[in-house]
């Protein structure tokens, strides 16, 4: 499984995957899911990806082979905007599939991988796109500034009591790496270390990038204030008005069945 | 959608469901998935269910007939274990499928239902099972003193982090409350009222039963507490060290790419 997120906010982008993959439970790796392509001054462009390693390894490829090529169907060093390029990788993404997927039909396997694009080319604001498998693709916008891929779930509670647009970059991150830690605990197949890369709006070149391992320090301190943050909350929390005991019998009941 | 969540503690017993029933999102009802059979003093059995609604409706109605036949293999009331309770709800729910399996296949339907079921008769410690599909059915230990139904992910994390069995009745109902309240957050298809049932070892009648709607005041509460508890820890969480501005440029990079 992958655990992947971008989010869009009105400071810049933020982005983070975890890296493991995994084939079956008995055959687990460690793979880099977050790439950077960048001109300085000029364009950023970061792409995670989820699903299956040997599709999105050659979309990888593919993009990073056509990046200082003229061809502007296939360089995204050439697009004019970000809609573009999502175009041009989802090209690619096509392009395998035309390929491979009869294979993957017989082999009675799901032609399986989701991308998110985010970055920014002058004369545009930065923008986050989620390309599906089938290699059409949506853009984040205002209520939903964020993207995520694989294993979502245990990791959105927070982003969406949290995360809005006009959230900082800092606490965007911040935001990101307690979605993770849910994420970790929950699910075995999601695992450190943890790529993240920041991209403040109009800079045109990465803020900042992070290989976060599980013994960052910084890491391992804000789990430890969140798992103890938490506990405080919850034992703080109003206990239920309801009796827990049963010193005196309750009344003779319907059967809740018969009450349907 | 569905969330039913089990749990299993030194004191007791404590359930909750949900009540949203939906047949794609154009068909939504609310429906009861949480039923209580006792025979005060001697049993008590609280049976959650999830799947397809025409399947487990028609199991509990199997169950209530059955009640109070002296068929051994039919009555969860002859039962002389819950082991053996188990058992005959597993044997009812492979007589549905015996009927019904084909015509699922035949319209290329999942054969959907998953139920748990705890409680405790007079001569044995409280247990809890969770029975699948298939019929077969697992029981909850020390280490996971829990079982969920459905949407199981959104509420998964506040259950890892504060249950275990030595938890009280009431510090578990409130966990399982705030476990709804992330699901029902993140999840439209799970949905109020929350039917909810407490059980303390040896009564052998429920302690408590609440059927707890959007706007009961406690609830209310508890969700403003658990929102702005989260919202404060992660506030004053520690913030990440790495520079978040671009007025310094970073030099140039190896794209990352290309470090793989």
């Amino acid at each position: 499984m992958t655990y992947c997120l971008g989010m869009m906010l009105e400071e810049g982008l933020v982005f983070a995957s975890d890296s493991r993959t995994n084939a079956g439970v008995d055959s687990v790796a460690t793979f880099r899911k977050l790439f950077v392509f960048d001109q300085q001054g000029e364009r950023v462009f970061v792409l995670l990806t989820a699903g299956n390693l040997a599709i999105t390894q050659e979309i990888v490829g593919m993009v990073e082979r056509s990046l200082y090529t003229d061809d502007v169907e296939r360089s995204i060093f050439q697009a004019e905007t970000m809609f573009h390029a999502a175009r041009v990788i989802s090209g690619f993404l096509r392009t395998v599939f035309n390929r491979d997927g009869e294979y993957f039909r017989a082999h009675a396997t799901d032609f399986n991988a989701s991308m998110i694009l985010g970055g920014q080319i002058k004369g545009e604001r930065p923008r986050l796109f989620l390309i599906y498998s089938t290699g059409n693709f949506i853009e984040a916008g205002e209520e939903t500034p964020y993207f995520q891929l694989g294993e979502t779930k245990y990791g959105k509670p927070i982003l969406e009591r949290v995360l809005t647009p006009h959230v900082s970059l800092s606490d965007a991150a911040k935001c990101a790496l307690v979605s993770f830690d849910s994420t970790i605990r929950a699910n075995i197949s999601v695992a450190p270390p943890i790529d993240l890369a920041i991209y403040r709006r109009d800079g045109f070149c990465i803020t900042s990038r992070q290989r976060i391992e599980e013994d960052d320090p910084y890491f391992k301190a804000l789990r430890r204030h969140w798992g103890e943050g938490l506990k405080r909350v919850f034992s703080e929390a109003p206990d239920p008005p309801w009796r827990t005991d049963t010193e005196r019998p309750l009344p003779a009941q319907v059967p809740l069945a018969m009450q349907r």
